[in-house]
């Protein structure tokens, strides 16, 4: 059995190009016991494997030169040597960037086409509706009555965030987004408020949309957007460290924030987390998210680009901000 | 009754001059029900009073131009009209920077002189040591086994925090400094090691003092000492913001920490603290802190200045480092 692969042919230096990845065909071994093979369908590409393609020790280990990256995807069952699955059963696993994949069991989870398209398992049900769901109650804290600011709102996680904060009772729900259409989608899905970041500074554009301060910030973005959080901050506000892909490309340390030492008096919490932490919620959240989704309470966008081949792009276009929601790779 | 008070004559800009402030004569009205007259022993600069000299919105609020300043201060109550004081009594009181005081009896505290020296009142066994202790315990979640870093760890709280986090249990206590005595002092107080933040990078002292990463940071300085405490943080690290001594004269924004988003895999807490919130650990505080201090177990270092008109003197100095441990004025 052939699978085609994406692999790092070289580590990107600022933002990555074409020729930091190559497609490679190559032959399988036949499986081992506890091993399935899966037939690709979707795959995801997230900012946090910008990280993961330099050569610096992180939470996760670095991407391999000449070797196929990871990270989530969706597949049917086409071989099984693991009495858990059967032939023709869908599930998620973290083997994507590649058509075929021989998974381990112990790396696989059976989802339900029938309920929800293969997508979503990457999405609002996967990975990425975990993190919003887990950053904003176990990290930030959420309780009904705060005001939430979300950067980064039109992505997927943000956009569920905010979602989220909504149902969970948020006095007030803000959203901040690198385009109009973003910021006018943010509205659709029930922002009170969003802004455009372009539009000008960001402390200033936070302290218009959030007058009497915000409680809980989910931070995806970092930079002057955390910044103006902690100035908008109130009194023991909870920041939910999640992401700052204003950074990731960079190749110079950030200069952000000058004014953490406002935490001091505002007694604010700030707290960096990986929704691997999160796993012991996967149970309530999925309760949760499902039934809302089924309520038609919680939205979301993706952004689907197609062949395996194109997924160097996607994930360029993710780090420029090109997608609305998440970004996914039909294979 | 006439009191000699020091006033705020001008708002200092970057480090305070003695044109700051003016030496007083002021005729103090008779008392009311409810109030002591006070005559002060001792009086207590701290680096928090720095920010509330300038016209900002703070935690406190600022002290106003030409009034008296205010800040911890013990005395002799030498006239009374309030049943829970006698003439003679010793109180521990918010009514410093003068010499005679009135002071409402809500604000007031007795305290045994023939157990500890008035001044312990405003250090170890006071708000310098409660802010020790509830930064430690409460905030940073200190627990037996942690590599604890403190920044200004010469200075009065700093220097509590690394003898409290060793009798509770500390795998290995790293204190930074502004002069080679006080390095050697923090050795001699216990800490396992330490290093004048002159000698070099900080980022490099402390990454040589704490091989294997630290656990808590109970962070005085901000600036380049939080910068290298989230570079040396092991996973799960959590930071007490307690000061940020290296900002207070500033006029620029700091630039500092250019590295924040490391807490994000480190999945760090950040949660700065003013120790009016953990007024509900006074009892439990002051029962060990006794104790440690009858079992010789805690030391600490006094910058004794003379004579109230000295006060401001003794302020402008605590800001450049030229005490070591508390910074008392007799009066």
């Amino acid at each position: 059995m052939h699978a085609k692969e994406i692999h790092l042919a070289s580590r990107p230096t600022g933002e990555p190009v074409p020729d930091n990845f190559r497609t490679v065909t190559t032959e399988l071994p036949p499986l081992e016991d506890g091993q399935i093979l899966v037939r690709n369908i979707v795959m995801s590409v997230d900012p946090y494997m910008r990280g993961r393609m330099n050569d610096v020790k992180s939470y996760v280990p670095p991407f391999r030169l000449d070797t196929v990256l990871d990270g989530g995807a969706v597949g049917e069952v086409i071989e099984t040597r693991n009495d858990a699955f059967s032939v023709g059963d869908a599930v998620s696993h973290g083997k994507g960037w590649r058509d075929i994949a021989i998974v381990d069991g112990k790396g696989a989870r059976t989802v339900d086409l029938t309920q929800a398209q293969a997508s979503s398992y990457l999405g609002a049900l996967g990975m990425t509706g975990l993190t919003a769901y887990s950053g904003l109650t176990a990290v930030a804290q959420f309780k009904p009555g705060d005001t939430v600011f979300v950067s980064g709102a039109a992505g997927a996680v943000g956009s569920l965030v905010g979602q989220i904060a909504r149902k969970l009772g948020a006095e007030r729900v803000i959203g901040s987004a690198g385009s109009p259409a973003k910021v006018a989608r943010l509205l659709e899905l029930g922002f009170d408020a969003a802004f455009d970041y372009h539009d000008g500074s960001v402390k200033k554009q936070l302290a218009h949309a959030a007058p009497d301060g915000i409680d809980v910030y989910f931070d995806n973005v970092g930079g002057d957007h955390l910044e103006a959080a902690i100035t908008s901050a109130n009194k023991y506000g909870r920041f939910a460290l999640c992401g700052a892909i204003s950074q990731y490309n960079s190749t110079e340390p950030s200069s952000a924030p000058r004014n953490l030492a406002l935490a001091i008096g505002k007694e604010l919490t700030l707290k960096g987390f990986i929704v691997g932490s999160y796993g012991h919620l996967t149970e309530e959240f999925s309760e949760k998210m499902t039934q809302w989704i089924a309520d038609g309470d919680v939205e979301w966008d993706e952004t689907v680009v197609d062949g395996l081949e194109n997924a160097p792009q996607a994930f360029i276009g993710l780090l420029r901000g090109e997608n609305t929601g998440k970004m996914i790779v039909a294979i």
